[in-house]
């Protein structure tokens, strides 16, 4: 029986893109559904019942949810081709600490940058250049977080980069002129293929957040 | 060379006594290394310069940080004894899962049991027991989350025990009648000499964060 991939998702998710790359890397045709998080539908519910959040693979029937955990599995079953953790368990535990430590930060000090205001928004936006700042120091002269290829740190961090547009633009910020070599790092990603057809457009994502901002009233 | 062993840890940390149950399930002699928290040690700082946060585990002068992926980690280098993540992929995403979900709801519920009031305590505890009755469910009939032996989630989840006893308390509150599947589930795993070597005594937890309370005027 041929594996059936489906991937419940919701467009400008930084969480569900890293399902697509990783996927897409490893050469899985899958079925994307487009959820509506205002409406969820009864398969998405019966998939994550716990969480209620996109993204989640289901692979032959059966679920997997949380996005790195998801690029774990896709990782472990699809072993052959590109595989995304190194080999090294010292290597594999490094990469599984910086995938996690993009997502303890990178996204809600995003969200606080286009939703706070003054102070609190300031303090946001300094350290979410911190933050990024220590990517590049780990990033050093390497081509990718992976080495000489896309790896499980490239494919927890690239989604995020799609977000920048929309916070420069809201937070009155310059990613590029602070952080360069992220930029530099982010476009050699989206020359990948795995990652160009999975990412969307920065001013799409500007304008959904424009469209969230005015509908809930955030300044 | 035979190897270096070493954990920084704080005696009341769940975190910690992950760390401590994995190596100790692994048979590991490490030397244990408690921390001063208000006056952090060099080498502290220079092991987990991100979090600033124990425990660390440092294996052959290279540090390891975050429980779950030390607790991984362990696994993925002493692997011939007592295995705690499942083999087969889809149970090993399971058990990820399960082990991150401990990780993001409840230690932060039980902070806010014994530091906030009124309603914002009565919704803390409404939701512990309902974290605790989504594990039972997972538990089922098994001995342990691992099936007949210790495993990943059992290790993610049971230093929480430990501090039943001054949530119970400070919180007025009654886990046992509340959840009894998972008190003797607990009572099973700390008969395991893993377990019970690695946690500290329940009194002792709440002698503690009674003293915490005290000097940071939290009623």
């Amino acid at each position: 029986m041929a594996d059936e991939v489906i991937l419940l998702d919701f467009w400008p998710s930084p969480f569900g893109m890293r399902v697509r790359i990783a996927l897409t890397e490893k050469g899985i045709k899958y079925e994307y559904r487009e959820e509506d998080l205002r409406n969820k539908s009864p398969t998405f519910l019966q998939m994550n019942p716990v969480h209620k959040k996109i993204p989640v693979l289901i692979h032959n029937d059966k679920p997997i949810c949380e996005s790195l955990i998801a690029v774990q599995y896709i990782d472990e079953i699809w072993n052959k081709k590109n595989p995304l953790l190194p080999s090294d368990p010292y290597q594999r535990s490094q990469a599984r600490f910086w995938a996690d430590y993009a997502d303890k930060k990178i996204y809600d000090l995003g969200r606080k940058i286009w939703t706070s205001k003054g102070e609190e928004r300031e303090g946001a936006k300094k350290e979410f250049i911190e933050v990024l700042k220590l990517f590049e120091e780990q990033l050093g002269d390497k081509v990718y977080f992976g080495g000489d290829n896309l790896g499980f740190v490239d494919i927890a961090l690239v989604p995020f980069s799609t977000w920048f547009k929309a916070l420069e633009i809201f937070g009155t910020l310059n990613v590029e002129s602070e952080c360069p070599k992220i930029i530099s790092w982010a476009n050699r990603c989206v020359q990948k293929e795995s990652v160009s057809k999975s990412l969307p457009d920065q001013n799409k994502v500007f304008e959904f957040i424009a469209d969230v901002k005015k509908k809930s009233g955030v300044e």
